[in-house]
């Protein structure tokens, strides 16, 4: 479709629209700044922005941290990852450069649409998660594979406030089924360290807490890949995660 | 970029392409054949096509099936959904009519491109999966909630060829990342029923087998959601899951 219609644009001489929220160029200094789709948008329903709200007067005292989403990494960050790690078989420069984070690769209010606060002293990710409607699985309500995305989003992300994170295993138990365009909490702590191993326990909750949809365990292992020192997030929200989220 | 292109084209008096693959009509009777998302497209590699005339020529003797995969549901299963299962809070009838399956939500080549084969004898389904550029996790791999996506649509699938099922738990480890671009074979197994729930275990492996990339299992629950009787699907790959591929 977009490839469609950026043919048909181009046919009738129409130059292409800016990408939507894909960077914004300060032409006064040539700096490029991401968009963070951590924000409100329009396809937020009322219960996501009141929490959204809730959270953000939390943030006031410094206890809690909303974090900033990008679609994209750096380029420096993709350029160190791909001297590093990536077999260049499968991906080459400009293939990388392409590439999106899966958790927001589809379009504003279709996907998932969240946003994730920190509170380092609790260790403690919440992700205020509205699903759109391409997250389907069975009919009215969030696939299953959607659900594990955004649980791993959440522990990932809470993980990588410890430092070096790579998910080694996922158990997640499906209680209820979550209706398409709802919002759910989920919220994930880390429950215990071993060594560099980190685990993490998670749920998924309806906004007034009475409806448990989803429990599950996250284990993260640095081991699995090891990722350069300048990713360590020491600090989150200020040094984010630059995959995960 | 959807709506931004379709407003500039009919700012322009362009009438509306037809959508990719969404269907097609047959004009003489007015019949909709839905496109069937598991066949080959431009964006498929080598190793993909190579691996899909393998498993088309398993399916001549009848041992193997290759199961269809649709975006979207027909609109007699939205109806029977939306009447019987969702709450019309979430999701009028408009909406559930723009809902889309999030393993086939990602246009052509930047998702999920995978097409799936049932050996029913042996209980088996196999998932042939090429993982687009906008599935990205840490820069240059598959994130963690694609493969669990691919994994439940697989196990998912494989349950549902034996009736009616719902994913109550999904246990995943990740031993290895899975390059961005790659070609992986995702292999589910029934392995044990009890009364009406379902054991599936599951490997993700690299096309020469040589490689585990991950291993995981799945436990279906048709109680979660008591679907109508007209999905249970004796013989698979005729009456095919509506939702899960």
């Amino acid at each position: 479709m977009l490839r469609s219609c950026a043919t048909r644009l181009r046919a009738l001489g129409v130059p292409p629209a800016r990408r939507p929220g894909a960077v914004w160029r300060l032409f006064s200094s040539e700096k490029i700044i991401p968009k963070d789709y951590g924000l409100p948008n329009p396809s937020w329903s009322k219960d996501l922005r009141l929490l959204f709200d809730q959270f953000m007067k939390k943030c006031e005292d410094g206890s809690w941290k909303r974090l900033p989403s990008y679609r994209q990494s750096s380029t420096q960050t993709l350029k160190n990852f791909q001297t590093r790690f990536v077999d260049p078989r499968f991906m080459n420069e400009e293939q990388m450069s392409k590439a999106q984070q899966f958790s927001r690769s589809l379009e504003e209010g279709l996907g998932f649409e969240y946003a994730l606060f920190y509170n380092k002293v609790e260790k403690r990710m919440v992700c205020l998660f509205q699903g759109g409607l391409h997250l389907q699985g069975v009919p009215g309500f969030v696939h299953g594979g959607a659900i594990a995305t955004i649980i791993d989003v959440t522990t990932g992300t809470c993980a990588f406030a410890e430092g070096v994170a790579m998910t080694a295993n996922l158990n997640i138990n499906y209680k209820k089924p979550i209706p398409l365009g709802s919002v759910v909490v989920v919220t994930s702590q880390l429950s215990k360290t071993e060594g560099r191993k980190l685990f993490i326990s998670c749920t998924v909750q309806s906004v007034d807490e009475k409806t448990l949809y989803t429990q599950a365990t996250a284990k993260e292992n640095p081991e699995l890949l090891t990722l350069p020192l300048y990713f360590r997030s020491s600090e989150c929200g200020l040094n984010h995660p630059p995959h995960l989220t």
